[in-house]
């Protein structure tokens, strides 16, 4: 009777102080790179946010309204972000920098598994296709986790254009292109180089596929990436990351960062640079993000952009549950001197303490209301007549 | 197509600024009493949750999940945090103080109307039946809303004690008592003057039933309420509010609180002391609570207790809009300077200013979009051959 729907969470007050101050510290790094933070409803309509948002359907948690149309609670903040930069927030001054702090929703199959409401802190620049945007939401992201406290960490950054291009090259249609992306989403490496080896390709176009597992590192692959397949596309996109390693090097930022053209996203709506961020401590990304440039049009107003968004549970558990806990102390008092106990309790608040007042007829077991305190002042019975124990 | 479900609303960026100071201010306040804040999810069992909300089933959000049960958007905290309450956190040591800060969800019928979706944040103090622990969350609450910036308001206080009592020792039956308890509910006195005229009872009890509506005021209309009805339950409550008053007194608040005794709550599942916040400015009560002695027995762990909470959305209404707006300077620059600029903006930022760094090729209308901007610094074309106009 008392349990939770499947992948819901309590936040206990321990965890909450922390959660609280990764959020802050985070939100105050994106304040400072002028990005506006903004609040959507929880609840959409179906047609309009839930469409567009990339997750599986299945994934959804959806309802009717009262009219019957369907809502579903937001499963990211992309989608109702563009929504607002397409309508109420657009002033024609691109780019607009916005940023958010919230839940999502994402609705699970079993007990034991992921989350299903987690909390996201993110942004999104709209409006600008520069490789310096891109290098700025990436830098800002590499700052937000230095500032919460992280410091191990590495950012994996890809473009979707540079595996397209090569595997359309090799490949040709498009269900063989999206089986093979299947075991790069997985991160199945094995399954990725066994699976290549069993397509009736030529030995050159085999070690093309295969190559691609070694273009892992810093600048210098992306001279190497540039010989494996020459299209347009595929040039375009070497390109542009060339322009973003050139930006996040001047930036400084380039030792959190290692370029991985085998990224490839679980959200459909990436069209170009996109990237993740890795602790060892923690089994999925802990942020993550990318170019999108079609979602704008969508709601009308075509308009490129790209934004990231950190996972606040993730990037609590990657540093570790460490953090100050509130030491609260506690006042307890017997009517007769309410008064002087009150004025006790408001300086000791004054100074910035956390401070419970407390009248002892309402606890019922004072040694077990006590244990929880640093320090508990008395003031009981007539002033004057107490004796010190 | 772009518009959200009925009684949803975007936050944009300048009230949620303001949302965000008045946040901080009153969750601060509540830490200095002692509080432990706390998030429990916003999706819950109907069974566990919904039921014992006392919120109307058809304001609920209701959803079934993929097993078939049926959710509910939580509609209120208090019911959650009576559950972990009961389970989690339960370790004896009562009283436990609580609080939250979070957004609840009420469907509504009509475009136009009051919010589907708002923020509330407040308090629960559980386990502890002395007039102290009423006397506190009146006084957190009042202290609340002053350091938001408020000061003119009034805390109306009740007991729901007394009015049943002085209904059922004039009226009899309970459909009589709920059908005479509408009418201060809806605080339609105009109403009520006229249904009691048109009862069938002596003019002795016509009048008890009105003079109730004066009484209104200081601790000195305790006096008169006493007369008004003589049995245990009325005297208990009378009892109840002259030592809460005496509490209120020690904590210097009663200024801002009048006695009213016509105080009917639209929640049911309060039990004596009630309370509600009011300011000129706004039609609706900005902040509300009482004591619910009997909602954790539901949870099978029976414990007396209080609390308030504040709805965000109307403390921001009646603070009337004002505080002060975030400024943001502009670097901007082209590819040759990045580095300059880069340096200009980080410093800036560790001044705790708030900076946008913008690539100029990423601008297509640079008149648009530097109206925005406080101060706007360019790092543009060779260095050193810029000439000032």
């Amino acid at each position: 009777m008392f349990e939770k729907p499947i992948g819901m969470r309590d936040t206990l007050p321990h965890l909450y102080t922390l959660k609280k101050q990764a959020r802050n510290t985070v939100s105050s790094v994106i304040e400072g790179y002028g990005y506006e933070f903004l609040e959507t409803p929880t609840l959409e309509y179906y047609e309009t946010v839930g469409e567009s948002s990339a997750i599986l359907d299945q994934q959804l948690f959806k309802l009717m309204d009262q009219q019957g149309h369907t809502l579903v609670l937001r499963p990211d903040m992309t989608s109702p972000i563009a929504r607002l930069a397409a309508s109420k927030l657009y002033t024609g001054g691109y780019p607009l920098r916005l940023a958010y702090d919230t839940n999502v929703f994402r609705a699970q199959q079993r007990e034991g598994g992921r989350p299903a409401e987690f909390e996201q802190v993110g942004v999104e620049l709209i409006g600008d296709k520069s490789s310096s945007a891109d290098a700025e939401v990436i830098t800002l992201m590499i700052h937000s986790l230095l500032r919460s406290g992280l410091s191990e960490f590495t950012v994996a950054i890809g473009h979707i254009g540079f595996i397209d291009a090569l595997f359309t090259d090799v490949l040709g249609n498009e269900s063989r292109v999206s089986e093979i992306k299947r075991f790069l989403y997985e991160k199945n490496y094995v399954g990725y180089r066994e699976h290549v080896k069993s397509l009736p390709l030529s030995s050159i176009d085999q070690d093309r596929l295969l190559s691609i597992l070694q273009l892992r590192g810093q600048g210098d692959i992306l001279q190497k990436a540039s010989q494996l397949v020459q299209n347009d596309q595929a040039r375009e996109a070497v390109e542009q990351l060339q322009q973003l390693w050139n930006a996040l090097e001047a930036h400084g930022v380039t030792s959190y960062v290692k370029l991985d053209v085998n990224l490839v996203p679980h959200m459909s709506y990436y069209t170009g640079i996109l990237f993740e961020g890795y602790s060892s401590k923690v089994g999925y990304p802990i942020c993550s993000g990318g170019r999108y440039d079609q979602l704008l049009e969508r709601f009308e107003r075509p308009a490129d952009a790209t934004g990231f968004a950190i996972r606040l549970d993730y990037l609590l558990e990657a540093l570790g549950g460490t953090g100050s806990e509130a030491k609260h102390e506690c006042v307890i008092f017997s009517q007769e001197r309410r008064t002087a106990a009150i004025e006790c309790a408001n300086k000791l608040r004054q100074q910035g303490k956390s401070v419970v007042l407390q009248d002892i007829t309402g606890v019922r077991d004072i040694d077990a209301f006590t244990t929880k305190f640093n320090e508990v002042t008395y003031f009981i019975g007539t002033a004057g007549k107490e004796k010190q124990q």
